[in-house]
């Protein structure tokens, strides 16, 4: 509820977008089209529709034109039971220019009418209010029983008999009405014969632009395009937070590809998603690439999916991790739809410090890591964000989030891009040598895991360290390549400062937050919540004598190769 | 961001109700106050305070009152960025009472004045818009950079001067501060005396009232509560939908705990919310018990978060499970307030049939689970249900999300209220005895367990079902008892048409979704992913088949019995 009208304010977005960019004096309609939506009483309710309209006001989307179905019933009865706003006058609050039609169900005039004035409105989004009566013609018209359940057979007979119909008969065309259509279809046939031969003459004209609408609209990536992302020499650049690094990949990208599009939620400064080659897109700068969403993380994910459904667009937006909590339902349907949106989350856990438990995501990554068809991607690295820019935009049909840390990390030696693009790899020790524990982690949890790993080594407990900035991509390469990484059989413990639920794949003990956090200084809460080498290193210990004591070590890889086994239920 | 003015709702919901309910001809006055708000931009952006607003217009909240700090000023930079609409006009078409204030820099005259007239307007809740500077009296005021930083130390002297005070010290009160402070103490202190003797006489003149009010606040269960709950007799009682079984209880509970309060976003007649023993709280009705919340979740669950937090009130609210992820900033800051809110969420997996994937949860289970002081119950029969419905009012302090079936489910025959509260039991088999593989299973899927597990135990194999329905509740169980339920030791398969994420620290292997659902009548789904007691039974079969191949099962349970090693993170 609430997504169709959202989704839409993404569409104009990008018609106005598009419009500006490539539109030119010679062919200044090639993109020029309204966007419809019609929509009902629970659409207009939900939070995100109020959010996505907001803004639509703000940005001027003339295009935008939203016929609301205001029958005044929803499933618990007559709209007066919840909802008696002047539905009206909030849109002119936000800036709408907006109409009312009172009798429709007597004759469409009144709306063609209230649709040809919006049309003429180019500044404002409309919003015609339609006054009218669900299950119209039948015997239980106006009731609330008419919304969720079909109508009774009797009742069917006697729709159809209402509106002129044989009663008896399924389906029926009446001949006016084939006509009528066969007529708009040879219209339309010719409008597109028409902007086709518009089109060709602009791609004579204006051969480079054209070019670039086709790779767009094809969603093919710039070529080489990820040669341009920032390197990283360990030993020689300075390390710093993932949020920093997430910064100059877009940045890099965004230079190169026009189809990034996209914003915060009102935390560009702490995402740092600004855009050093695009100013706003706002209602005088329509060229511009970023977006403003302000504070409505809901509608900012649910206007990126509509960016995305309208093509050659790759649309980003970023808040911090916890706060993906209140966008979940679109973030949900980016993954059912299979929009490739990039999501930057940065402040991805207790290490964001002092504003507490409030702004610390403890169950956010398992909450996304539950979710079908999406890559949450933790990089505790420069090369590890760059491989997650690369995995992100090289996935098209599979949205994925990028969790980056507010502080500095330290370096990885033997991280690379290629590696990390594999999931999870070895970062301290090798696939082949004889471990006596293994320590997994991601993120900024990688750091403390290498320095107990030196720690322990030193005291004869040969210990692996394993990145793993993707489970996603972890469980998609071989079960061989899966089995060199974690063997199973050897005693691993994961460190993760986040919710511990789906680790025990993973690993025999965890380090992790069962419990919400606190408002301290980062440093502080890692120490306290046992994050620290130190901690790492007793506990990794422990578990070395808990498994002698027990003599025998469970291996984690010795199931059923068919992680489900459910039909048709493939990973 | 959005939640205080949301909950602020629910505490000016539930002083109405208070005061239709208990006030009297003789103590008119017991309940009578105003609930205040400060609030800024960004809670005006966010779609939870739209749907909270938009509520307490409708239901023509008089006593609340909300000052919003219209600073102009987000983190991103001036409002006119993003946030251009009229808040005022849109807070009349919620039906609230607006005043403005536009410059309470020089004097706080007008302030108190619009406040005082706020107060007058007892019919529509009031929003007063107060133009202010943010940072004022700062060398940075107005600006953004005074949002999300202290102001540096050379400034802070700066605002010392500003007002007055000596710039070196750091705690200062003015003597005419100090003294008005002083007199307003004394003033408060009388006011509380006569309120303490206005109470004294009351509870002299009714008894009742006062013993069920005190009882309320104190938050005692009535004696002997859960004795009225509804019981289910194996073989005579004809078995139905856990969320009918939910109604009973509910329905039983209502009656006798005047502090149940609560109702659905708009799903009454699927989520079977009504209450029998009340009509609705409306405008006209304050003493009715039931909310409808319209289709508003996230507004809905910040309101309950409000009810709780006022006293003596134990908030139930309802909607499909899988907008629970509408919901989700409200339902996590129920957990992090520890607010015992019951959130009931029917239709709770692909079994929903043709609303198709949109509607049909796959994630949210393993997302509730992974939030920390959550209780996450899905019961599999009327027992179950009744055992959830036991604990969610047990627990003050945790909430509990009752997920329950849209479809009738077989009554088990070895089931009970008690095993259930222990939050796992072996539903067929026993404890001690020798099975060679077990079924663990939640709601819906431990009727296909308990059929598949008779056709594999005539096969010869030994199966055992274990039906699980609160996780968070078994682990709570001595380590004893949930060995002698799931030993680890046993080829254990988990079945539950939900992710599997977190699932393997209880089974070998699963059959889960992987996927999101299709539309399809339930039967049919349940056949297509493979929750059909004749799947069930094949892939069980072959677990068994596995590990006698690889010659040893590796024993789940065999972990070093500090689940988390963190310090202070108990779980």
């Amino acid at each position: 509820m609430g997504q169709g009208i959202s989704n839409a304010v993404g569409f104009a977005i990008a018609e106005r977008y598009y419009a500006a960019t490539y539109n030119t004096e010679d062919t200044p309609n090639l993109f020029d089209h309204f966007i419809y939506v019609i929509c009902g009483d629970g659409c207009l309710q939900e939070g995100v529709s109020s959010e996505a309209s907001s803004i639509a006001g703000h940005l001027g989307l003339g295009k935008l034109i939203v016929l609301y179905d205001d029958n005044q019933i929803t499933i618990d009865g007559p709209t007066d039971l919840s909802f008696t706003e002047d539905v009206a006058k909030r849109y002119e609050a936000y800036g709408w220019h907006v109409q009312t039609v009172g009798d429709v169900e007597n004759g469409i005039h009144d709306l063609r009418a209230a649709v040809n004035a919006a049309k003429l409105v180019t500044d404002k989004p409309s919003l015609i209010k339609v006054r009218t009566t669900i299950g119209f013609g039948s015997m239980i018209e106006g009731s609330a029983a008419t919304h969720g359940a079909p109508l009774k057979p009797d009742d069917l007979e006697h729709v159809k008999q209402s509106f002129g119909f044989d009663p008896k008969k399924t389906f029926q065309v009446p001949d006016d009405v084939r006509e009528a259509f066969g007529i708009r279809v040879q219209e339309l046939e010719k409008k597109r014969a028409a902007w086709d031969e518009m089109y060709a003459r602009y791609s004579q004209l204006h051969p480079d632009k054209a070019r670039e609408l086709e790779r767009r609209f094809s969603h093919q990536l710039p070529p080489d395009v990820f040669k341009s992302l920032p390197t990283f020499t360990f030993g020689k650049d300075t390390a710093k937070a993932t949020r920093q690094y997430s910064q100059e990949n877009l940045n890099a990208l965004a230079k190169l590809m026009p189809e990034l599009m996209g914003g915060s939620a009102d935390l560009t400064p702490s995402n740092l998603t600004s855009l050093a080659c695009s100013g706003d897109f706002q209602k005088n700068t329509r060229n511009g690439r970023y977006l403003r969403f302000g504070v409505r993380e809901h509608g900012m994910a649910a206007i990126c999916n509509g960016l995305f459904a309208y093509g050659g667009i790759r649309p980003f937006c970023a808040t911090f991790l916890n706060f993906a909590g209140y966008a979940l339902g679109s973030i949900r349907l980016s993954a059912l739809s299979k929009f490739g949106v990039l999501y930057i989350m940065t402040h991805d856990s207790i290490g964001l410090g002092e504003d507490g438990p409030t702004h610390q995501p403890v169950e956010m990554l398992e909450s996304l890591r539950s979710m079908p068809n999406i890559h949450v991607f933790r990089p505790a690295d420069a090369n590890e964000t760059n491989a997650a820019y690369q995995s992100s935009l090289s996935e098209l049909h599979t949205p994925t989030v990028i969790c980056c840390s507010r502080a500095a990390l330290p370096a990885l030696e033997s991280s690379s891009v290629e590696k990390a693009l594999k999931g999870a790899y070895v970062v301290v020790g090798h696939e082949s040598d004889d471990a006596s524990l293994i320590l997994v982690a991601s993120g900024s949890e990688v750091g403390p895991c290498v320095a107990a790993a030196a720690k322990l080594s030193g005291e004869g407990i040969n210990t692996r360290v394993v990145s793993i900035p993707c489970q996603e991509l972890f469980f998609k390469q071989s079960l061989e390549y899966q089995r060199s990484v974690l063997p199973g059989n050897i005693p691993t413990l994961s460190v993760e400062a986040s919710a511990v639920h789906g680790w025990h794949r993973l690993s025999h003990a965890q380090i992790g937050m069962t419990r919400f956090g606190l408002s301290a200084p980062a440093g502080v809460l890692f120490e306290r919540f046992g994050f620290s080498a130190n901690n790492v290193a007793e506990k990794g210990k422990a578990l070395v004598e808990f498994y002698k004591n027990e003599g025998q070590v469970p291996n984690l890889m010795s199931r059923p190769i068919f992680e489900n086994f459910a039909n048709g239920a493939a990973r």
